[in-house]
């Protein structure tokens, strides 16, 4: 016994979500079964409000909200820093932090062959562009400490060899409350390495 | 920085999937800030087909698509037996195996006092009412081998014990392609005491 077509189509739409697989696109789809009419609504209108009021910087590739850019329009940032990140939501995690005042770069993707997002994808032509027009003398590669994130910053370094920017990553080593006995190797491995004087 | 209002509510509406807290809803959500204008429309196609032409049968609460039951309403069915499962989904795994013929009977809930689920939620009432008028003689419990599932499978057998019908459970023991010793112990000690004549 297979499930209604219409069931099946909204279990694929559910899958496109990111770690979403068989599974858990059908548990959501009954969950949402056993949802109000209001709920439906309410959920449905949240997508459309999303998708009429947000949009990314057509610059940088932030979120938008307003029309125009919080970093790219904000004169009081340093345009001098930039920092590039794989995608928006990032900027978000950063701005918690409240260390940097200086403008961001939103890749859209990093390196992964085997997800087809090759070097074309990084667009770093208007990297560059944007490099040379703001005058940035400091490149701040906050990405992923992956294979992914790896690749990405090392391609990112070469083609950024006959600039006269620095180039900075983020620091590897032991996450905040962490034991010894449950780190694995390779972030020891980096954090002893990367020790400093103390 | 937070995240703006319209992009918040879309993330609370995402959590109501089952197992996604905030982390997932906030990518969810962001990889649907991605999603083109066609997609977000087959979404909410796909969700209001979904409401619109799926219903649960008011009498054994299977998924229904059309408006009359393909259990109730199938007299090729043996009313004499009765599969209880806890959500509409489980049927469909069932019918999958190919095993049964008879009817299903739908809780909806398992006994789960700290999800707030208690007794009422059952309507053992229906259960029971539904044993009569069917002339059940078998019924079978399919639930979660949970502690959830137990605790719900004790409370009907206890409700049921006036009543001239056989209660089973499904069978506990070693999933099929295990190896003993990645098998857990309370799993280990259930297929041993019930081990079979071979």
């Amino acid at each position: 016994m297979t499930y209604p077509p219409s069931l099946i189509q909204l279990i694929a739409a559910l899958k496109k979500f990111p770690g979403v697989g068989k599974k858990s696109a059908e548990r959501f789809a009954f969950k949402m079964l056993s949802w109000s009419e209001k709920d439906i609504k309410d959920f449905i209108k949240s997508i459309e409000n999303v998708k009429s009021k947000l949009d990314f910087c057509s610059n940088c590739g932030a979120l938008v909200e307003t029309g125009s850019c919080p970093f790219c329009e904000n004169m009081k940032r340093d345009t001098s820093l930039l920092c590039v990140v794989s995608s928006a939501k990032d900027i978000f995690s950063l701005e918690e932090v409240r260390l940097f005042n200086g403008v961001y770069h939103v890749l859209g993707a990093l390196l992964s062959p085997l997800d087809h997002q090759f070097e074309e994808k990084l667009q770093l032509d208007h990297l560059i562009h944007r490099i040379k027009s703001l005058g940035v003398k400091e490149v701040i590669l906050a990405l992923d400490s992956t294979l992914e994130g790896d690749a990405t910053a090392l391609f990112i370094k070469s083609s950024l060899r006959d600039f006269d920017v620095r180039i900075s990553r983020l620091a590897l080593g032991l996450p905040l409350g962490s034991t010894l006995d449950f780190v694995d190797e390779g972030t020891l491995s980096r954090a002893f390495s990367g020790r400093s004087s103390f």
